[in-house]
């Protein structure tokens, strides 16, 4: 069969990442009789530079136009001094809007082989760590009115933080399925005690669990959740929250594995189409020098194949390989210690592919 | 000289620590012949279930024509069932709107001998942790127009994140004023990316860095700022923020000391008025019990002292005492390990008592 990818390769450290994605499911394909088909197009700094904005139209059309996205990263020093409101990191919310991908599943694990490098203690991450934030990703406060007003204080600025019930709905029945699949599991967060839109989260996100009761829903307030996390983080399973707070959460989730360069995303909107990327940034320091970690986008292309195309053993075999080039000891520099093999981009990528 | 507090006691272990820290003040008047006058007001679930409402205007007129006020804590399992806006909680946001209390302090400190507490690795905490948390407060979201209507998806809930270029100044100033009498670093912490309000934030305190040369201002996304405390938080001197990322920076900060039951806040108006109170909460199913840990009452006085009454001497005093009793190995139930002396919340109190 053939599957149509519009492959993003952004800025920085985003090229090289996709290429050693694009050589694994080269790979996979050749094994498994699949034809990957890949149009490449720009966004973020690139696109800037190119054609003076970060999304352009033609972008958003090819990628309508496929199966999924597989995105790089974007972003860099070049283009920090830009306001705020022209970063090529706009580029990322004009894709998620246009695309209608309004639920972001970001899972935190911990692989055993990098566990030194996690900030906690050994004994809070005891036996691993995997808990998936399912972030609600085209509502709320990034995508609410904004602007300028004359206040009594003087002038100020504004965003609406907002949400339909139907929003909360969708992405809660995400939360609820996902949990079905895993520890059956689900901690909606909010700020109930004092947003309105929250009380409304709440109130949905409970009529939905009605629907599941095989799954536990615990609900917790967005401050508690961020000190859970470091606390007891083996206590979460499935994690439902708002755009701004699952931002957050998610980012924290990552970080606390301390193995960010090895972890993938996926957005989907309604049916399978969806975008997939490193959880990581474009790293321009090391951008083009055949350091990055491709680990990330190779497993958010697992999770494609996973999601959007419904190839389960293909995308299962991505991870096999990914964890026994891991515990054959080779490392990216950002995870090398004394006794790992060190090991380049490109020679990560072949290791994965030789696997399969 | 005569000191006027406002005593809010409040629900659960709130009494309790409130009475000990009493106790540590009424020493350091003898001690340096100052006289401190309580009136004990309601506020919280004490409240609710006495008058009706979580904060009666008797509280908040007590509490105007006091010096500073010290509170407990408020809330417990009784009116969990509460509706989130009926909740005793309200009763704080009430305070710091009724009080003009902008700007929140939240000092988060490792102790030395409670190192162990910690949930983050030892080389990374190493040295120790000195930060603060200033955070706005009676601004943002919380207080923002709040509300429901119907939108192309349905009904809908909203809540509107606005800052005034005055309100943001003001805390800025607080936060600049403070660095200088510290390590001379701001951190301001924003969602500029995406947010309007966020830009005007960063405009606005990039603007009253200009008045303070020698401190360094970084600014970091929220999203960065939740990541970057957990792996490298000795990078912090003094954060500011908005309301709700302060609410989530504050309690994360807090948490990664792993001694939260010993870190007190202020939260300051214009002048020198002030409200403390400890960082934990009201921990109903300790209460009564003689095992809540009253050292961040004790050091929330501490900060009393200081902040609204100029009495430093007077607060280094009671810091001494408290960092003294944790020296001489004496421990409330929250905090013991073996070979440490296990003390009740009274004990405690009378041994910062005796050693001042
Ligand atoms: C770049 C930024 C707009 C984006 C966001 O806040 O959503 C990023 O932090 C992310 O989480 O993907
Ligand atoms: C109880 C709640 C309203 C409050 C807040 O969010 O401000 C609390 O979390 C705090 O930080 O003091």
């Amino acid at each position: 069969m053939n599957y149509k990818i519009a492959l993003i390769p952004g800025d920085g450290i985003g090229p090289e990442v996709v290429a050693e994605t694009v050589k694994v499911l080269d790979k996979i394909g050749e094994k498994y009789g699949h034809k990957f088909e890949y149009t490449k197009v720009l966004a973020g700094g690139c696109a800037i530079d190119e054609t003076g904005g970060c999304l352009p139209q033609e972008t958003i059309d090819i990628c309508k136009a496929s199966g999924a996205v597989l995105l790089g990263a974007v972003g860099g020093w070049q283009w920090d001094t830009l306001p705020g409101d022209q970063r090529p990191e706009r580029a990322l919310l004009g894709l998620r809007k246009e695309l209608g991908l309004f639920a972001n599943l970001r899972p935190a694990l911990l692989f055993d082989e990098l566990a030194d490098a996690c900030p906690l203690k050994p004994e809070i991450v005891e036996g691993g760590l995997d808990l998936v934030v399912v972030r609600e990703l085209t509502g709320g406060i990034y995508f609410g009115e904004k602007g300028f007003k004359d206040t009594d204080l003087g002038p100020a600025a504004y965003d609406i933080e907002q949400y339909a019930e139907e929003e909360v709905r969708r992405i809660a029945i995400v939360a609820f399925d996902m949990a079905m699949k895993r520890n059956k599991k689900v901690t909606s967060v909010d700020k109930a005690n004092v947003l309105e839109s929250s009380r409304l989260w709440r109130r949905i996100v409970a009529e939905v669990s009605v629907d599941y009761p095989e799954v536990t829903l615990d609900n917790l307030y967005i401050d508690n959740a961020t000190m859970q996390m470091v606390r007891n983080p083996k206590q979460f399973d499935v994690i439902v929250t708002s755009n701004i707070f699952g931002d957050i959460l998610s980012d924290e989730a990552s970080m606390i594995t301390g193995s960010i360069g090895m972890l993938p995303s996926a957005s989907l909107a309604k049916g399978n189409f969806g975008m997939y990327e490193p959880v990581h940034g474009s790293a321009p320091d090391i951008a083009g020098q055949n350091k990055a970690n491709p680990m990330a986008t190779i497993l958010s292309a697992a999770m494609m194949l996973r999601y959007t195309f419904g190839l389960s053993a293909e995308a299962d075999d991505i991870e096999t390989a990914v964890k026994k080039v891991l515990a054959d000891g080779y490392r990216t520099p950002d995870l090398y210690t004394e006794g790992t093999k060190a090991v380049g981009t490109k020679e990560a990528g072949d290791l994965v592919t030789a696997v399969i």
